[in-house]
Order: structure tokens, then sequence, then C-alpha cells
């Protein structure tokens, strides 16, 4: 079984923590972060051992892979580092902020050979593989316009937003990582244009809490994705496939099925208050794909590349924003 | 093209005036009523003459038809002198409120061969009659049980529940018909219970305003159904047939297509207020069934027979209302 | 009571004359069609005159108001006679496929002060007026996102494509005025992308079939519109509003509500198969608007000014789909 | 935190041992079991100990609490012996099938004052608590009508059949649980009737699979209960509560949330195609809130009150099934 060593126990450290901790395929040997007591009380809860030596992580004689949850500005080195040591990667998206830098530590990390998936969790959701799969199997014929929502409850802390890279880098890669997927093809040309209507601080760090982008596929296909950071009513992802024959749609997720009538209404569940509890079943089942992948011997998806066209996108609707003008995709 | 008179210029006779008045193959010709004023006033809105005189509706040499929308009380004897004088009757049901003179009644109709057709209108509802389409063609194998829901917004006066029959003669009749047509079968047994909990006089009447009625079909199969005055939510009818390799549902009708999300939940719009908003489009349907077996020489169901049969089914009912036990229909 | 005259007696001239001829407080006196049979078969189905002489339909002693549904290259002429006679209008959108010529034709008619209402039926759709109550009832707070979808079933023949103006002035245009009617906004910048995927052969017209709008309102809320002319699964029209305090969705309607149960997915009704089906009860509702303003002595609407601005919106998106930037909206 | 001992490592033991295993607050110390084989690879896979021994499952020096997870016949004297020995009880239903020895059993338990629960685990699904709440806080005023669905979608084996009781005592006996619970009443009468049409064999046990019950509350309201044992698409539970003004819903669940649009109809996921699919997160629910009673000296539910209650209930059930007739509910 191989060893993991976890590299960061913030938030999403613990969450991968916990389902590294009760996956029957691996052995969680490991915790690092540069805090040592929060090493060690994400350790302690699930069996692990804790370091503040990164020297630990990266010895393949005792790790087989890391599941890099640190910050994000020590993504790249890690993911170099690991590769160097010919342990396995699975990183917390994206490889750098700096999509030439993601491009340096990719190539390096390329030329050793390791396996490594980027953690877009979302191509795990139950509802969006089975759109794929329908997709795939062409049942709806060409894909002609794809539709997909991303929308937070609320506005992160102006601190996180600041260091984000902002919306399109942060929120919106996703959904281009999914348009990708779902599609197969990679967009040629994209048009972004959003406000800071949530908070119009966000304008002071050039950043944007609404926003509407259009990607065109090389086929003529169009894609439209609207972001939002604070919706007010929950969180609410969506997406929809329209092809030459049929049409399918990923709806939005409620939190039960309990309906109220009354004279004139109907009043049913709502959404999800945030993001973590819509998605957190991707995670698990994530991980579980890297660790199949690794027993097969296969390669992991989503891989380096996809990670840097997605990241590619993002640079581009972010060019876009301030152009007010189609800019073409550099992958 | 066949000339119609219509019997009854109350409120159902006002539903039925502008569906005639707007047929394209009938020619409206002639309303009657005891109230010459209502008479009147209802014919000259489509364009038909008004009488007081009976004789003029049951005149063979002017009229094709007559649709008997009077009140309940006159329809046996409308039916009687409609078949002595050859023209082909639309009946609002019941016969009569008395099965033992339906019967009669019926028997003395069928013996002039006239057309006759009672007016169970759910059975031309777009719903209903897919979902016995899709029963029909053995889309989900032996029908093994029905539900059926009949929900009333609010009590009728207590004038009118006086003289209506009850409930099961009166509101549950026209869903033993629904189950006898859906399944093509006749129920041999029936078990009811009932309570008056929306306006506790009724059972100063020997009425239930709220009652849970159990069917068995020939075949082992059951059918529930349970009939509520009064909702206070609206107006709420559904179907449900669970077969022996699949489930359909004709689903309760909500008055519009709007949603608004908001923290912790989602509004819809709610039911219809009242039945005839629900029920409408279905009067206009049953009429062009019968104008169509009028043109084409077929017999126009739901029959007499139909009309008869149901109202065996609510005898037995009200019976087991008050025995507590099964009761055996007698047809 | 007014009486009407009606311009035209293709289809939707058909569809304005039979709501002409059941509306309580109108007198439904002419039909005038350049071809006569076609004028003589749609008046004698209603009880009205027919004529090939435009002098009887302008004549101020017997005619009120005219109903615009002649071919679009006509409308212009008609409105501005109409307006030289005193007679009031409803128009079919657009007023002239030449915004310039529509702006002369609208500003000669207005300088008349006859009492003219553009076709804009959508508004008058039930689901989209009360979402609409909602946004104007602030009961979502500031309107933020609005997404529009209209998708037709099948290409409409590549003559009348040839001849419409294109997507945007044809189809999306309805949506446009949606849009500022929602609002209360007039959008400022457009970015469209389109493509012609249902059908190459509209690329030689210059027009797409397949395209996304975006839309910039004053306040930096942002609009999204996906236009599809063939969907392969029937009509389909949505609206969303995405508010500061909450959402609401106008959705897709369906034929009917009967749910089928198998193994492994639920079956349930479809979309209406074309357009009219589902916006039919739209046209007697704009129509009853505009009596009642005859009536009330009231502005109807929406006005000129409002067709206007809508095929200003088209311009400047007709515009975007050849530069591949934002365009400014001249009002 | 309470030592557990787990007797029975069949498939719901195991399912209970994972729930032991993972609850922060619990010590999950043996699983009993009469295979060895068994009983160990259970405790293995969570880290407790095995036996065979019964005895150490009641030292109360070593075990503060039992799950009783054993074959049906063994939990009255596994109730009995706890309670001598002073540990909680947490028992899956029934005490015991026959319910005079079920009633002296508990009569026994209760008398040694142990913390004992049934686990009625329906009661701490989402969904239904949800509901619940909805009547205690007399949101749709007094409950005037429960319907209750239970349809399981295949067949158990006939060997299971034979020793279970019978439909009644078996599987509509959490629904009698969650009517009495909803309600806050303890029905005064029922019927119930039923066929064999999924297996006719099931009649040679004097068993049905596909039944209608009636219960009638004190106040006059009344329950309808379908049980079906196969129903061909899935398993399907659903509530609905009708009160004097208003009505709520416990839906069916869909395994997921995708449509696929094509012409003429809208294909969604299914139902779960098992019963342990659709009610999992209930038993961790349930043993959680036992472990929080343990924890806090109050008092469990649903009690082994509840547990003779409903099951007073299904006896009287079964009765009527073969007397046709409204049976008295002895408690």
């Amino acid at each position: 079984m191989p060893r993991f060593a976890l590299l960061g126990a913030g938030f999403i450290g613990s969450v991968h923590a916990a389902n590294l901790a009760v996956h029957p395929d691996v052995t969680f040997s490991l915790v690092y972060d540069i805090n040592h007591a929060r090493a060690h009380s994400l350790a302690a809860a699930h069996g692990a051992r804790a370091t503040t030596d990164l020297d630990e992580a990266f010895d393949p004689h005792g790790i087989d892979a890391v599941f890099i949850a640190s910050s994000t500005d020590t993504h790249a080195q890690h993911l170099v580092r690991a590769a160097e040591a010919g342990i396995a990667v699975l990183c917390e998206k994206p490889i750098d902020l700096d999509l030439t830098h993601a491009r340096e530590a990719s190539a390096h990390a390329a030329g050793h050979g390791i396996p490594v998936m980027v953690d877009f969790n979302r191509r795990f959701d139950r509802d969006y593989a089975e759109l794929r799969r329908i997709v795939v199997d062409e049942e709806i014929g060409d894909v002609e316009l794809i539709q997909l929502s991303t929308r937070g409850p609320s506005l992160p802390p102006l601190s996180y937003i600041a260091t984000s890279g902002g919306q399109m880098r942060d929120q919106t890669v996703h959904f281009f990582d999914l348009a990708r997927w779902i599609s197969g093809l990679d967009p040629v040309e994209v048009f972004a244009t959003g406000s800071a209507l949530a908070d119009p601080r966000l304008a002071e760090h050039d950043d944007v809490d609404t926003s509407a982008v259009t990607l065109r596929l090389p086929t003529g296909a169009l894609v439209q994705i609207d972001s939002v950071r604070r919706t007010g009513y929950g969180y609410d992802e969506r997406i929809e496939v329209l092809g030459s024959t049929g049409m399918i749609e990923a709806r939005r997720h409620r939190t039960g099925n309990v309906s109220r009538y009354s004279a004139g209404r109907v009043v049913e569940d709502g959404l999800h208050a945030g993001w973590f509890e819509r998605v957190r079943p991707t995670y698990a089942a994530a991980l579980d794909h890297f660790i199949t992948a690794l027993g097969n011997g296969t390669a992991p998806a989503p891989s380096l590349e996809d990670g840097l066209k997605a990241q590619a996108i993002a640079e581009a609707a972010t060019r876009s924003l301030h152009t007010r003008r189609t800019e073409t995709i550099d992958y």
C-alpha cells in the first residue's frame, strides 16, 4: 500500500487527511506543516506521524506519494522536489499563480516521469461524471453550447481575495477545466467581463465578484460561464450541455426533499450553505482515482497538462476583463 | 352539424355553453332553464335562443342532442324524455342520487338506443389520458396499486353538502370512475372510513370531509383514495399507478413555473385555488369527444353503465363508512 | 367599443383575429390583406369584413385601431398612415428592419400623439410578469445578473432566415426587450459571438443559429443570453435573475405532468414542440392590455421607444458578432 | 467514553460496527457473534476485540452499552441480560416477534432502569425530522391525514419472509412508528388488506407483498400506508402530512440530479436501487442520538414503549388482513 505524506494541515489539508485515514488501500504516514501544533493535532487525529521537516516528506524510503495541500506559493517547489525524489504527487490547483513558473515546474516534473494529478475535484462529482458520460457516448450528438454556473454564497475575506489571483484564476478555473473535460476540446478564444458588485473594494484589487465569460471551441461551439462570489441564497453550481440532438442538465443541489404547501405557494428546501457541503464527496472520489491509478500503473487525470491549460484560459480571460475584447488563448 | 339544447343555465351550464358556442362542428341552438332571466342571459351571450318550455328542448325536429346540466334531481327524467324523443344525451353525473332510480332511468334510455355519455370529465384530462395510455400499452406491466388523491381547497356551503349525497357519491365518485377506467377492472370490495374534521356540522348530515377508501380489484390489486373537502393549500389532484415493472405518476398541477431562491429555502408557485381552474380544459375535451362520436356514429364513453358502476362503488363505500368493515360492491 | 382593423391575414394575423373575435370589449370590423382570398377566409371565420383596399383600414370613421400584422417591410408605412389618420396602433415588431427608418417612422407617429404599442408579447407571459413583479418589489435586492435562454426547436426555412435581419434582430430582440423591462435599465455595452452549427448555409447569409450575448447594465450588472435556432429537444425559454439578496427563476415549461419510474430512471413529459404552443396565451394578454389602455386613456406599453431601444441593442450585437469586441449601444 | 459491545456480526452488525468505529465519543470494545470467524473478521476491521463468549459482552466492568444486532429470536434474552447487568441497550427492532414475550422482556428491563433505545432509524432521517419539526411547530395546523409509502425494490428471499412475521410486523412497523411519532398520537383502529402479487408463494406463508393500511387517530385524523415488497423501479419511501392549514411532503429520493432533454421527453435519474443506500445516514444519526443521551443522562428515544406500541399496531393490522374489518388496537 502506498505511503502518503500530506503537506499542509489547514482546512483543506484536514479534509484530505480524513479521506486518507479511511481509504483501505493507503498507509497514511505523515503530516507536514510549518506550524508544529497544527501538524501534530491533525496527525494525531488520524494515527499518522507529524513533522515540520520537509526532508521526511520527500524521503522515498518512507513515502511513496505526497498530497500537496500547502499554501499556493509552495506548490511548484514541492512538485519539483517530489519529482526529483521519484515520489508521486497529488496537487491542489494551481501549480503556481504565475503561469510561466507553473509551466517550468511542470516541465521539470514531467521530465522525471512521476505520476502527477492536479486535484480538479469537480471532475469526480457524480452528476458531472454522468453528464460527461452522456456526452462522450454521443447521446446528444455534437456539443453546441455549454453553460456553467459557479456561485458561492458569500464573499471570501478580502485578505484571501488579495492573494487569490482574481476570480478567473481562483474560482472560474475549475469550470474552464470542466468545459475542456466535457467537450474534449481546447477553447480557442475567450471573452470576459465582470463587476465588483458584492463589495466595491474588490475593484481596488483589480478583481471582480460577478462575471460573464464566453469561450469559443474550435468547432464553433460556445461556452457561457457565470461566476458569482456572493449569491445570498446559498451555494449554486449547475452545468447544461446542448447538443445537436438533445440537452443534458446537471441541476443545482438542494439540501433536502421537503416541500410545504400553503395557499398560493410551495416552499422547498434550499441550497447548500457553502461550497464544501456541496462538493465534499468529490474529494474522496478524486483521491480514490489517484490511488487506483497508482495501483494500476496508469496515468491519473486531470494531468499537469490539464492544470496548465485551464490556467492558460484563466490568463486570457483575465486579460479580456481589461481589454473588453475577445482574447486568443495561448496554451 | 348537430343542434344542441343546453338544459340548465347555472354555473356549470355556463361553462358548457361557452364550449358549445366555440365548437366548430356544433350548432348551439337552445338554452333551457326554469329561470327565464338566467336562460336568456346565457343564451344571448352565445347567440342561442332561450326557453322555459321543455318541449322545445325535446323537439327532435329542432334538436339533435341535449346537454343535461340542470339540477341533479331532474337528470333522470330529462334522460328518459330525450330517449323517448330519440335525442342524444350528454349528462352531468349522477343520473340520480338514488341508484335504483338511476338504474331504472338508464335501462329505459338504453332501450331506445340513443347515444348517451356521462360527463366524467376527468377522463379527458391530458395527464390522466397519458397515464392510462401507458397502462393500457402495458409499459408498467400488471397494475398492482393505484393511488388517487382528490382534495378541494375549501368546504362547499352546508346547503350544498346537505343535498349532495355525501362525499363518496359527490366527490369520490369521479375517482371510482378513474380507477375503473385506468385499470380496466371492476372493483369487488370497498372499505371506507372518514371524519368531519373541517366542519363538525357535517356529522349532523351523516357526512364526512376527510376520508380514506380502499378498493380491491378482482386481480388482488389495490386502490387507495383519499378525499378531502378542505385542504387550506389549494386544489390538489394526483394519481399514481404502480405496476409489476414500473410506476407512473400524474403529478399535482402548479399555477406557474416561478421559483424564488433565498437563504435556506426555495419558494415556488402554489396549486390552483379552485377545482374549476384545474379541470377547465377537460370540459371542452369531453364535449369534443361526444360530438366526434355522434359524427362517427360510435358509442361515446363514459357510458351510462360506467356512470352506474361508479355510483355502485359509491353506494358500497357509503355503507362501509358506517359498518367499519369491507363491503362487497353490487353492480 | 373600439373598432379594429387587422392588417395581415397570415399565420400570426389569424392568431390575432381569433383573439379579437372573442374579446368582449372590441368590435372586430375588418381584415385587410393583399391576398383577397386569405382576407376573406379569415374575416368570414370571425364575422368581420374583408378588404384589399387599405383606405378602408385607415378610415377613422369606421376604424379606431389597427393591428399591424402584415409583412415587416410594410410596418413603418402603416404606422405612419395610422398616425396621420389618428388611429391607434398595435404593431408587430419590428417597426422596420432598418433602425434609421424605424426611428423616422416612430418620430413621425409620435408627433401625432396616437396610442401605439409594440407587440413584445413575452412581457405578458404569466411567469415573466410574476418574475418582474418580484424584482420591482425588490424582493431580491439589486439586480446583479440576468440570464435568458431563447431556443427554438428547429431551423426556420432559409427563405425566412434570409430576410429576417439575422438572429439578433429576429429572435434575440425579444430578450433584449425583456432584459430592459425586468431590470428597468438600458444596457450600455454588448458583446456577441455566434456560429452556424445547425446549418452552415446560414454563414452565407452572414447569420448564426447559436449565439452567446453579454450585456452590461449601467450599474455594472450583467446579462447573459443564449439564442439557439434548433435544439432538437423542443421549445425552450427560461429567465433567471440573480439579485443581491436572492434569485428568481422562470423555469422552462413542460407539456404535462406525467412521470414514469422504472429501474434506473424517471421519464417525464418533454417541452413544447414549438414556440407558438409555448407563448400562445401571451397574445391574448397583450391585446387585452392594449384594449384596456385605450379604454382608460393610458399609454400602452411596450411603447415605440421600447421597440426602438431593443432594436438598437440588436444592432450593436450584430456589429459585435463581426468585430469580436464589446460594442457601445447607441440609442 | 462508553465502551460498546456489538452483538451480531451480520450485515446490519457490520453497518453498526463501522459507525461505532468512527464515532469520536465511543470506545468500540467488543464484537460478539456465535460464528467465530465472522466476529473476528468484523472486529479486526475496526480495531475491536472479538468473542463468542456472551459473558464478556455483559460484563459491566468492561462494557457500558450493548448494541443488539443479533438474530431477532435472541433480542429479548439479550435485553433482559443487559438490564440485569445494568448495561445500556440499543436494540434492533423488534424486541420479540411475539408481542406478549416482547412486553414481558420489556417490563423486566424497565424494572432495572437502564437506558434502552429501539433502533427505529427512520426517525433520524433528515427529511422526516424536518417534516416532523414542521408539524410539531404547528406550521400546518392540526394533523388531518398522513400518507406513508414504503416500497422495496425486490422481494426478499422466501426464507427471510418465512421468519419475518409478515409484512406488517417486518416492513410496515417502521411506518406505524413514524405515524405515531409525527402525529404525537396513538392510533385507535386499523384496517388492512393485501395481496401476494409479486410472488403467489407468499400466500402459503399467510403473507402479502402489496398492502393498504388505514389507521384512525383518536382525533378522527386518518393515516394511509401502502407497503410494497417489489416495485421494479427502485426503493421508494415518501411521507405526506395534510394539516388544517397546509401540507408537507417528504419526497422520494433520487440518486442524482441529471436531466436529459430530447424530443418529447425528459429523462432523469432514478431512485435508489436498495433500501440501505436510501437510509444509510440514519444509522449513524440514531447511534449518535443514543450516545448523546447516555452522555447527558437523558432518556433516548424511540423507547421500549415506542417499540411495543408500533408492534401492537402491527398485530392488529395482521388480524385485520384476515377479518376484512376494522380492528381495535390494544396497547
